[in-house]
Parts: C-alpha cells; structure tokens; sequence
C-alpha cells in the first residue's frame, strides 16, 4: 500500500491482459461488469471420441465484427476497444477494421459510451479517446486524408489514463468525470 | 402486410436463430445493438500453412462464463440469455449454469437490464422472465427446494412474447413497458 511507482518496463504484458486485470478487479470489488468476448471462430470439424470431450479439428479465425470489450457500469453500456502501437508520432488506422467503426457508430447511436484505449507502447503513455474522434478520423481518411491519427491529436482530445497499482488502469475514473457529470 | 399468423409448426429455427434474426432487425433499423456473443473455445494447436490463413487443429469448448447476448438500447445495457425446452411443465435449472447465474447477478447489481427469453418449444409459447426471478428459483434450489421453473410461475411472473413477422420476437417492447417508463 506504499505509493509505489509502477512503469511498464520488463512488465511484459500487454495492453489486453492489462486491461483484463482491470477488469477483473472492477468485477471482484462490485464496480462494473466488463469482459473481453471470446475470438470469433468458424468451426469446421468437431470430432466426438467416445467418452472424452467433444475436439475441434479444423477450424478458422474469424473477423470480429464488433469491438473487443463491453459491459455495464452504473446502469450505462461501455463498448470500446484496446489497441497498442510501437510508433511514436501516431497510430497507423489500419489497425480498426472498418467492422468495428461501424460498431463505434451504431453503438454512439444508441447512447452507449464508446471508446478506444491506445498505448504508445514505446513511449509507456496510455489515452482514453471517445470512439467519435476514431470514426471522425477514419471518415476523412476515406476522403483522401491521412492514414494514421497523430500522437499529438491524441494527445489534445483524448485523457492520460495513469499506470497504477489497483487497478492498473483506471479507465472508469474518466467516464466519471466526463460522461456520468450530469 | 397483411396480417398474416404466424405459428412455429415447421420453421424449424431454434430459439437462439429467431434472436439472432430479431437482433439484426433491430440493428439495421437502428433500434438497438444487440449481438450473440462467439462461444468461448480453448486453443490448443494452430497450424500456420504457407501462403493460406491460419487453421486451429485443436480446440476444445468452455463453458461460457457469462450469458449469450447482450448490448445496448436507448443507453441502457441490455443482457439476457435465451433458453428453449420441449418439456410442457416446467423448465429444468440445469439449463442454466453456475456462472451464468453469477453474471446475472453482478449484472443486476450494476443497474443492468437483465432477463431470460425462455421458449416452451412444444407448447410454442415464448417469455421474457426478469433474471431475479431465476437467481431466487436457482437460491431456493440449493437449499433443497424444486430443480426446475414451473410453467406457471413463468407465466405469472413473465410477459409473452408474441411471434410477429418484423420483429420475430419484439423483446424490446417488454422492455420498453416495464423498465423505461419512468
Ligand atoms: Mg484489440
Ligand atoms: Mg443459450
């Protein structure tokens, strides 16, 4: 409980599994019920020996068609996504599908809070950025703009998401502050 | 358009396909975001043959540690599991499990909306039943009382969900009467 100073140096784990880590500790200390969907798979063969466990022998990664976490908190719906990049000066927008801005923009639609957590994994700095910005930039990329979001932008519209101890990363602290204020 | 009755005699779709087909009503008219989630599988062994995409060769299911859909509509977090029985009685706990009746707790608490669409496939009639109902039958059970849900209750405690044509299965009005007319 002393006010360690945590760095993402030789953690080694990814922004997932931290993000799941969170997770977990929000849902063991009753504080919201947010989980990872499973990976979409397109089953094939299934083989059934006799006596044991049904064996999946031939199957397929599928495209997720929708973001990679959701849940509920304080009675709202929380949908985003986790995304990491080495680069330092921006994230390359390939890294969303255009499925899953598609998802970002039915899901603003319907009032639910929406959003990406991006790590600039070189340079340790975690963002919460409202999906709105993501499909803004997506949007003008289309249109011939650029093909990647500046650290800067980000940097701009978005907020730091600090490292800490429990939970790691306190995203829910920042939908307190700037969407459950009314 | 005409009013034309529709009965479940032939068509032959399970409970979890007419949801799925309501949802993607509900989806392309921008009334609701509502998915099924992937079933959660355990990989083994994936095979990565050159030049073709990655095939899994072992896999085996989990058990799922939450319920089957959930998502978003006018805000509110949306989440249910969808159950079908030919027994005319009543409908066996063991359609649910421990972990599912966990999740629907932790959901309940969060202010979620929480329920269970159960069809009585031989008799063909379709409910929505408010989870809490179910977590109090599954309490009772572990303290020695019935393994199963009676018809009646269900009927006295659920709403019908009528068959239409567009929406199959139109859940969102329930929700709509019963939980946000305040
Ligand atoms: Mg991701
Ligand atoms: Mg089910």
């Amino acid at each position: 409980l002393t006010n360690k100073k945590v760095s993402y140096s030789n953690r080694g784990m990814t922004l997932e599994e931290d993000v799941s880590e969170t997770n977990e500790y929000y849902l063991t200390n009753g504080i919201a019920v947010i989980h990872k969907k499973p990976t979409p798979i397109q089953i094939v063969k299934v083989d059934y020996p006799s006596r044991s466990a049904a064996v999946v022998r031939e199957a397929y990664f599928k495209q997720p068609s929708t973001t990679d976490f959701n849940g509920v908190y304080k009675g709202k719906y929380i949908d985003f996504e986790a995304k990491e990049t080495k680069n330092k000066t921006s994230i390359p927008l390939q890294n969303f599908h255009p499925h899953q801005i598609e998802h970002m923009s039915q899901v603003i639609k319907q009032q639910g809070i929406c959003f990406v957590i991006i790590r600039f994994s070189s340079l340790g700095d975690v963002f919460f950025i409202d999906a709105r910005h993501i499909i803004k930039c997506w949007k003008e990329m289309d249109k011939g703009g650029r093909k990647s979001i500046p650290y800067l932008f980000i940097q701009e519209v978005g907020h730091v998401i600090k490292l800490g101890y429990q939970p790691l990363l306190d995203y829910l602290k920042i939908i307190d502050e700037h969407y459950l204020n009314d």
